[in-house]
């Protein structure tokens, strides 16, 4: 691909975050990430991963099953400032070939506005027994972080 | 109790939340959160909890259990700005009473510079099976974010 996109928003990034699991895009997945090893991922059920180096290998993991998903982000919760986003949100997520929609997962995602755009640096997904189905909320402003 | 206390530092109320747990203090767990419907609570294999209505409710019945923990933490990374910080930490729970520590959580905690000081937004909590066993790392100078 050579040219590594820069994320003007938050959004962005999660919309390229989510659009790289479902394309299992290790490139656009990493370039989502902060160039920084203090970047941490928590896979569902999984334990803490730190770092560019064992993030990437995580992913690399999991594209390389071939497994195709699909994800809904639904419900999201966004507190933003200046420098920083938290997002909290429920994904459901699609297995292709399989019926159902799987639980819904919920998932912490924290950007940092970087030199280079705005930048994942934490992701902390897990699994959200009995969450609402994923019928989408009526999208409501994001809550400033004064 | 009357008063509530000041966070001067996001460390400061970390350390109130954990103290909270083991007190199974109601009044101190809510004086960490923010005054703020945004906040989000996602307890271990829980569903999303938000808004100070239901993390209250959520508290008030995991500490009428009247289950006295112990809550050693370890590995903290943290990435801080001047209005936000984000911890991601391991937590080494102990039940009184039961000899083996339980499976280590992994922990994304959000904290909020607020004007009544530094106050959790985000709590993420979710089991580490294979996460290692909590031996303090050399405590690392915190990340500053931009």
């Amino acid at each position: 691909m050579g040219s590594v996109p820069i994320f003007t928003t938050a959004q962005d990034a999660e919309n390229a975050f989510y659009e790289s699991l479902e394309r299992n895009d290790l490139e656009l997945m990493m370039a989502v990430w902060a160039e920084d090893e203090e970047i941490v991922c928590v896979h569902p059920a999984g334990a803490r991963i730190a770092g560019q180096e064992q993030v990437r290998e995580s992913w690399r993991r999991i594209f390389a099953s071939g497994q195709r998903l699909r994800v809904k982000i639904a419900q999201q919760v966004t507190m933003s400032g200046m420098m920083v986003e938290v997002h909290s949100v429920h994904e459901v997520i699609t297995v292709v070939g399989e019926e159902a929609a799987r639980a819904p997962m919920v998932a912490t995602n924290v950007y940092l506005r970087t030199a280079a755009g705005w930048r994942m640096v934490v992701h902390h997904a897990s699994p959200a027994p009995g969450a609402p189905e994923a019928e989408d909320e009526p999208a409501e402003p994001p809550k400033l972080l004064h």
